[in-house]
């Protein structure tokens, strides 16, 4: 069965998309921790992180260097920072937080946001990436 | 002024060794969230993550793969989680937590170990890394 990750790959469920290329996909999280929270995934459905082929992990991560500049850029926050916990979703996510001390990452923050908020954050978002 | 991961690299400070190469050092966390916690550092002092160089940022994240295996080939955990605060220390530092649930990756259960604990989980850490 596939992944709610690739469903949301291949647009079987909607997203606010951030970024995709020919090995990742990077969209606004469905529960934000904080508004700018992003994920960073491979297209390729892998249960652990430290599992991800090098060159795969490696794109997911040179992208979340980008797409996190981008996230302080549209947030002003004055770090972003990132957990892989995976308990959840058994398909590798990087979690991008907009951050302005340790107690904002906390998943337990994470709540949804209306439809006016996820299309405005993830306009600036990407008005940031170009 | 270094960091104190920079004094930690020069052998000015103490610390539980897992793993170095010429760009990256990898050690036990001072304060341990759970027995085999370990930080993955650049040796270049970079205060954010995301401008980390390209080639260090892939080296650190391509050694944390290997440790984290080694992690929870030692600890026997389900998950090793990781995380990216920057709060405290102003140079990139990987957390590598072995986690039960989500929970565990919280700073809040951070402790100082005694010394047979740490060498213990180094040893055991480092006789899966090779």
């Amino acid at each position: 069965m596939s992944s709610i990750f690739t469903k949301i790959i291949q647009g079987e469920l909607p997203c606010y998309k951030i970024h995709e290329d020919d090995k990742t996909f990077s969209f606004l999280a469905l529960d934000q921790v904080n508004l700018g929270h992003t994920l960073v995934i491979p297209k390729q459905e892998v249960n652990h992180w430290f599992d991800v082929p090098a060159d795969v992990y490696t794109q997911v991560g040179l992208n979340a260097q980008k797409i996190a500049k981008a996230i302080q850029a549209a947030t002003g926050c004055p770090r972003v920072g990132t957990i892989v916990a995976g308990f959840e979703v058994p398909h590798y996510h990087l979690h991008l937080i907009p951050a302005w001390s340790i107690p904002d990452l906390d998943f337990k923050r994470a709540q949804k946001k209306s439809a006016d908020e996820m299309t405005d954050i993830q306009n600036k978002i990407l008005s940031f990436l170009k």
